[in-house]
């Protein structure tokens, strides 16, 4: 089959490989309808994961059809219109069992070997999902194939930084509702003010999920003109990173507060730090950029002065998919404008360039046979 | 009156100096009965605190009197026994109606003037107590002096620490609870373990209110064995930092995974360091300790690959009173215990000493007159 593989930073290769088999009686074998390729992907073709083992197939969003069965797996028959999250995970350990199913005891990402330990990723024709019962996820009428996609990584985790963004709010929202009078009769989330910092496929999602959720008022900060496009279909009031002063902005629509909630989706040093100033005292930080940066942009003094609330870490989308599907369901948005391209696996060296560089106005590539 | 005063770093001195005057009409002047030597107050003496004026009255846990009173004044009346939060609050600003009176515009810090800035603090006769009715709480039938000196600030400040620990748990145990039978006869926190980094005051606090909300499983760590001691007395089962490998025996107790919430109660680089390593992968890192570290222990990085929650900030005293004088009346605890030194007000200079040498087994000094 055809593969996109991993060769050394900078350099992925399309090579045909042995179509997967099924090793323990847990795995599944999924052809693969369609495939993503995603800003963490990136991080594995500049070698910022290092050790990724050569060869390692690269890619951790598919979705496609069951098209192998170990004699163990449960509630899944060959035919059947599947997604997985971006790793696997056994639904049954300490972590699984606290809905962290990202911290599964048990699971692997896909598109991550090293030293021979891991497995390999869905940009190919077939991918094998160990864990198959627990990891899968049956996908039901009225969702295409590319919003199945978009469920496997970069949907349920915007709505992952929205929501964790949300509920640490939610003690000062209760205790408003609570002490005054005129909030009671209010919405929960009509007063609150969300910055979104960066507005890649993550951020996108993030902001439609904070709106899903009932927040009214957020603002979009990126540099790229056309992702800031996206943002105001999807709801957000853009603020342009270099041509505005997104801090002064933020100040003035707050009297100079700050925003209760940022959702950083970025992941580096000064998307961390802009997130931070953005912030008010007692906000919310919700940081879910995988962030390589070898220190913080602030201090625990700053952290205590600004009663600071950080919160962040790896998207659980097994548990998240359950809260994901009924709002793709809603038909409240169109995610697949996120999609920008639509390339074949044999484009693979071409699209990770592409993307890579952001050329073409790419927001989001996908990749189908 | 008589009054303790900062001098220089490392010098504080007791001088007569005149009785405080109403200068709004919404001050009161209390007259002190038992004021406290707080952790923080440290902070001042050995000048991490930059810029505090000389001659600035210290201290900024104080109970007492109402002694004069404002035209403006609601609420409150001349002989009321009352005690004050470490800062004073407006009731009414953005912050305040949030719960986050410890972030109110126009708040203050006892103790703390800065170019003639600030209001002075309580180590004194009297004290004024400027926005007084939204900040001074009348001291219920049943709560002793030096019971309502720790209300000030450690006690709530514990309690604070240990509920914004269990807070942000709460998601992961209801999760817990709708997906496992088993749990559902549980009580919440049943199986959860709780470690507390520091056993000072506030740590101490934040045992005795873990406890109070339902933690069953708690573990102190100090290098003080009376300090220990008291740990133990209140419900936690204590581990030398020294004599004891506190990771390896958190770790060993949990599976390997290390501790559901630590609460961090000391404010140093080393203190985060290991409440960082003690946690495990999703678990909440509530750091309550004044931290003048200008770079944290662990990076976005760590914090991403553990799903880190980390809170940390001033406590909102007037708010958290709300619950902390129902867990005193509740007299599940003898919080005096931790009151080792009492000491006259002409005795400052040296209760600076043995408090900041931690001579003579000093846990926590009180002044009266």
């Amino acid at each position: 089959m055809q593969a996109i593989t991993f060769q050394q930073p900078y350099k992925v290769l399309v090579k045909t490989v042995p179509i997967p088999k099924i090793l323990q009686d847990t795995d599944v074998i999924v052809k693969v309808c369609v495939s993503g390729l995603c800003g963490s992907d990136l991080h594995v073709y500049r070698g910022d994961e290092v050790g990724i083992d050569k060869d390692t197939i690269m890619g951790h969003e598919f979705m496609g059809i069951v098209n192998e069965i170990g004699s163990n797996v449960k509630d899944l028959k060959v035919g059947d219109r599947v997604l997985s999250p971006f790793s696997n995970c056994c639904g049954e350990c300490f972590y699984c069992c606290r809905g962290i199913t990202s911290r599964c005891e048990k699971g692997q990402l896909f598109g991550c070997l090293k030293n021979g330990y891991g497995i390999h990723g869905g940009q190919a024709e077939y991918v094998r999902v160990p864990l198959a019962s627990s990891t899968l996820v049956k996908i039901p009428e009225g969702i295409s194939d590319n919003t199945a996609l978009l469920l496997c990584d970069v949907l349920c985790t915007g709505y992952f930084c929205a929501e964790n963004g949300l509920n640490e709010l939610a003690p000062q929202i209760s205790y408003l509702k609570q002490y005054k009078l005129e909030y009671q009769k209010k919405d929960e989330y009509d007063d609150i003010v969300v910055v979104v910092v960066g507005c890649g496929p993550v951020g996108l999602m993030s902001i439609a999920s904070a709106i899903y959720l009932g927040v009214k008022t957020i603002y979009s900060i990126d540099s790229i003109q056309e992702r800031l496009e996206i943002a105001k279909e999807f709801g957000a009031t853009p603020i342009h990173l270099i041509d505005e002063n997104p801090i002064e902005k933020i100040k003035e629509i707050t009297n100079g507060r700050g925003a209760d909630i940022v959702l950083e989706a970025v992941g580096n040093l000064s998307s961390l730090d802009l997130s931070f100033k953005l912030l008010r005292p007692a906000g919310v930080l919700s940081s879910i950029g995988l962030n390589h940066s070898n220190t913080f942009p602030f201090n625990p003094n700053d952290g205590y002065h600004k009663n600071l609330k950080y919160i962040s870490g790896r998207c659980p989308v097994r548990q998240i998919l359950t809260k994901t599907i009924p709002f793709v369901l809603s038909k409240k948005f169109n995610f697949e404008k996120i999609i920008t391209h639509e390339m074949k696996l044999s484009d693979g060296e071409k699209a990770y360039e592409i993307f890579e560089k952001k050329l073409d106005k790419c927001v989001k590539v996908v990749f189908k046979k």
